[in-house]
């Protein structure tokens, strides 16, 4: 009874002696140190879940090094681990400030980090620096969106220097606007887990630099379109199962609660959603591949996971399971779809990233009132035209400024020789030629 | 004391109150949600555990599309996505319901899934979904097992229907038979995390497959048995990792609970058991490889590890540590022995799944009674023999009408070329040649 | 109610009914099993941060396999597989036993492991197999690091046999000092999470390994240094993800404790901590290295997160996140300047893990009274400087007694045709040259 007796005390322990005896109970909690459930199962959550999203940094690396050529591996490499490195930092200077206090008179904030208090001074119902770790990563991912999109031809440290930009600001501000308790949140917009909040925050920053920056040379020339197949398929699927399971901890833990038998039921039936938005995602984009082009592609079975999972990020709670795979379903056939759009528009996305995280999260967005009698149809628009209007318009204008002060993009003759060699003086794969 | 407050209440404070007041007490456990710690943490173990097992999907993957030779590794990634992704529908749509109401008399149940509780509605020692998720991973993996034996000959759709078949019907009537408390159960057949019911099954309907498919041309020809080495040995290491990683999950979480300290226990001496087992699968592999054949085989060392991470699976919980090792280096010298048995027999199995899953999973089942005293050799015998004759003879009848219907082998020169170009349109590693 | 009752007796119901009945408590407490939440969550962070641990052997095996050429690579994964399974057999059969006894009168204790008790007798505060998994794990660490340092020329059993004794005896000895509340905890050395028990020891043995087996025959000849670059970045990036996810289970589980909220506050605290010395570790390592050299080696941003991460291991709770990022930040910086340095002297160090581990260990050691008033510069200056002179000297002679009995080295045709043919008898690559 030792181990009980401390842990017990004085949360539950006070608890019962309350009933006993209202002064012994003050004592026993000034006594021992304090042992909430609810606090520890929540932080549990937040920290799972996070160890959870950062992983996905590593999904996004994988994906992206196996959809370039192996001549830009190596850069591919760079801007990811470099990326989540800046994204930690500019969410720990400014974002998470910016996203959390910036509804109270103007976004920005105070510029400096909230402070994570010392374990003794930690209040709440939760520990605040479990919380700066989950929201940390989610701030990463929007940036690792971009990374896909411009590669092969974007220099590097501009690159990072937009990824400091939308870290530490852009996206703590749209983050604002609803986790933050601002204008959208009181419009009633919802979006659980992100799918306009992240993804197509990622997704709208790409685009404007895809627009900005420009196509690789090699794809469109002489109204032609030569398709520059990725490198490295195997490493392109580890990094989708990465990002799948990574996934659970960004729509489970995005419930924000473990403390009760309906959270803990909440984060099953999530779980269960979003692998069943991802399993259908994949079934219909390998089944409408094969009809429409006589194969298989597993780049679209691939991007028909991860939009079967940002389709299921806005509201992942409240489908049937059956609702789940329609919302999947139809996020995998927006890629099939759109993939070979962007093409025409001679918008040139190495991944697919606009398809899977810009599309596939509008249309996730637009789907939560399918299911949530709290959703309207009407905020879930105003919140992504808010979001959209303002991340597009915003990231254009830096991709602008950026391109006429520093430069954005590697010279003709880098391009050819690929980016490994010109920025990062270290090929990828060296023996096989 | 906010929080605890909120927290206990009714859980602990309404048990508090019943010995003060027990009006008073369900007066409170009308009015909070409920929080009861077993609750969580048998669902925390689910959620944990699931993810792990997920995680072993993409192991397989790589497993396999390390050791396949490069024509063909789109196609395993291809298979071992859409295989995934159609295991959980199937075992949404059909199986979770066959495994667990087919013992009510028959076992096909209703054909339709059980119905995921909305979380106010989830009573229970756990949540529903977090068992689902749970099951649904163990489900892919027997279909994973197959993929691994089939490479580099199989076409594509006719595998994804005998998946379907496999997660829908097969694997779940053989859960129900033990773990769904049918008959095996109640003969006392004893398999704790699914040496025979999961692990043997994949090897039952992969060795029926390879008879039914054939061997590979280029391996078998004129007499001579030509080798054809993995394209990628680090991945296919990557993915031995990943596979001994998730087992902490797929052994671990087979406790079923986390309430008690007991179970909490135990769940730390599978941990325990299941690693001894794995490293002595290793040690004895590359051990007898040196003195057999004068160097160590990376193979032999991966497929160690996993044959004795199988043999461990029917009872990690009640061996010692020394049990367990003796448990698992048997496991590994089934495989340095079984491997070159197999190519004698002309069942060519590229990955070596069936020594690892089926041969050691038979061993490790009928070890049980060596330390658990409830186990007898009589009931593992009989589990052993039933398991088998069903899914072989099942799985042999399907793939003998796969194979006179829409056929399931590739053409010769498909074979030559390789699946990736025939069947995918995309090769894995275009730039490497 | 059901549930929670079936839970909360003994634990709770017990305490309630103590203040109501002292006799009734009595006998609640005999009837049903325990359910201490302190065990619970105690072993849960065991067994999740050993699971993180062990996931850092694939980050190990991934990132050398990445870094030695493709000749090599298989050898690289016989050797990381074989390792971890070495280190886990001896960490059971000595090791456990020597670290946490041995301060009992001579650190070689009993040399038979201690008894991972039966769940029912299983008593304290975590389940004792818990524990096990999560010091076997670092006692894998240890070894990881020697493997990348020697690799490309050692023959592979002598470095198992030294494998064995470094885990089996060595590494346990260190951690006893100070772990194991041996003299250097007498003397109020603090090493939070290992820089220098677990990353600074395995810097040492390879060190010793160095100097004794000598540098690669390509590499250095006729006083010119050529650089053999590593055959494949990719999953050299692959691994420092893992290893940095890894390390939330390395750090941060090394709290011991997750049973009340300062415990909870703690572990969030060092996850931020640890996430924000290696994002420093990383922006230092890619800006100096663009100053210094014109290019951004990506070589230097993966072992620049390394550094940050091993700097801060030695104290991650106690900075400010500010505190955490410069700590980081130096260990970034060290090994931009180090890398260069050991090439003059001529150690040759393939992965880079001396710099890494060692001198970003003794760095972190060093720093740790900058934040913790609790430390002395004198007490860890003599800590670094035990662990340093113990494990440098024992290894050397291990070393030297390998080398002139066994033999350490591969003969320079080996070392020129490659490892995998000539050990591993299986190339990692057979189809890319």
């Amino acid at each position: 009874m030792l181990q009980a007796q401390k842990f017990l005390a004085p949360g539950i322990a006070a608890l019962a002696l309350t009933i006993a005896s209202p002064a012994l109970a003050q004592e026993a909690a000034a006594a021992a140190p304090a042992a909430n459930p609810a606090f520890l199962f929540n932080t549990l959550l937040f920290l799972i879940g996070g160890i959870l999203v950062v992983w996905m940094a590593a999904g996004f690396a994988m994906l992206e090094a196996g959809m370039v050529q192996s001549k830009n591996v190596s850069m591919q490499c760079t801007k990811n681990i470099a990326l989540y490195s800046i994204a930690g930092l500019m969410f720990w200077l400014v974002g998470y400030n910016v996203m959390y206090s910036g509804v109270d008179g103007g976004y920005i904030g105070t510029f400096w980090p909230k402070e994570i208090p010392v374990p003794e001074k930690d209040s709440g119902d939760y520990a605040t620096g479990s919380d700066w770790f989950f929201q940390m990563a989610f701030c990463a991912t929007a940036a690792s969106i971009v990374s896909g999109t411009l590669a092969e031809r974007i220099k590097l440290w501009p690159f990072l220097i937009f990824v400091a930009i939308l870290c530490g600001v852009i996206y703590p501000i749209v983050g604002a606007w609803t986790w933050g308790e601002g204008f959208l949140n009181k419009l009633g917009f919802l979006d659980f887990a992100g799918s306009s909040i992240v993804h197509s925050t990622g997704g709208w920053a790409a685009l404007a630099g895809a627009i900005i920056l420009g196509t690789r040379r090699a794809k469109y020339h002489d109204g032609v379109i030569t398709p520059l197949p990725g490198s490295n398929m195997p490493l392109a699927t580890l990094g989708t199962f990465i990002l799948w399971l990574g996934w659970f901890g960004f729509n489970g833990a995005s419930q924000l609660a473990f403390a009760t038998n309906v959270d803990a039921s909440a984060v099953s039936n999530i779980f269960v959603n979003t692998n069943l938005a991802a399993a259908a995602g994949v079934v219909i984009a390998i089944t409408l591949s094969q009809l429409m082009y006589g194969k298989v592609d597993l780049t679209f079975a691939l991007n028909g996971a991860l939009a079967g999972l940002v389709a299921i990020t806005a509201e992942p709670l409240t489908p049937s399971p059956t609702w789940a795979i329609a919302i999947g379903a139809v996020g995998g056939a927006i890629v099939v779809f759109t993939v070979p759009m962007l093409d025409k528009l001679r918008i040139d996305d190495v991944v697919g990233a606009i398809p899977v995280h810009l599309f596939a999260g509008i249309w996730g967005t637009m789907a939560v009132p399918l299911t949530n009698s709290g959703a309207n149809f009407t905020a879930q628009a105003i919140g992504v035209g808010a979001i959209g209007a303002m991340v597009f318009t915003v990231s254009l204008a830096i991709w602008i400024v950026l391109r006429f002060t520093v430069g954005i993009r590697c010279t003709p003759e880098q391009e050819l020789k690929g980016l490994d060699v010109s920025e990062i003086g270290l090929e990828a794969y060296p023996e096989f030629k």
